[in-house]
């Protein structure tokens, strides 16, 4: 049983936040920051790859309730949400998203704003491509 | 109108990956990897603290799909899933998922991984406390 089952099983304790039949959210032991919690299917499911709609609406479904608590239990200036899928940042193997409150020099390193600029009409078109021929 | 509503509508053009009623899946114009997909909902909210259970549920649901997809079209060793609601890093206040395949040596500044680990089982509690108390 992986780690997060035994989580949802009580067989481990962890800091629950949220819990209904479906999912549960609790803080994430190593905090990235101030109220850094995770969200997860209890239902086992490795990653997004894996999971069909309905376990993904689910599962995102209760995103907002628990955005909203964290802003407004510490009143950050943002909150990312995060999920890792394969390399190089999924460490646990059963899907976890990560509800990040942002503060004022928090010095957490997530960005997504190193772009690349240097993208010409045809480069966009042919990834275009390659996505559509398999959505 | 905001500058993804344009695109809803037609209005700007963007390069489209994926549309069904409700969402829209377009490559991000500044592409942080290739592939770098954007999905949003079509009727506009800001972001994922104005977003019900229905919205987040509708707007989610589709994430395993396009996320195959990208697997599928570039093999990439894994995928980020993330969300930017408020500072520092939202800058279109119209919900949007980045979808952002990743390669070896692909230069994302993005990680998780700076966490604090100086965290006593007080703090753990206080954090709790604090979230349960809104949640």
């Amino acid at each position: 049983m992986c780690i997060f089952c035994k989580i949802v099983e009580g067989e481990i304790p962890a800091y629950k936040v949220y819990e209904d039949d479906e999912v549960l959210a609790f803080l994430d032991i190593t905090q990235g920051t101030k109220g850094h919690t995770l969200l997860i299917p209890k239902q086992h499911v490795d990653n997004l790859y894996e999971m069909n709609e309905a376990q993904a609406a689910t599962l995102f479904a209760k995103v907002p309730h628990i955005a909203r608590a964290l802003k407004e239990a510490f009143n950050p200036i943002g909150l990312n949400l995060v999920n890792n899928n394969d390399q190089p940042l999924q460490t646990v193997f059963h899907a976890h998203l990560h509800l990040i409150p942002r503060y004022e020099n928090d010095g957490m390193k997530l960005s997504t704003l190193n772009r690349m600029n240097d993208f010409e009409e045809d480069d966009y078109k042919a990834i275009q491509k390659a996505i559509v021929k398999h959505v």
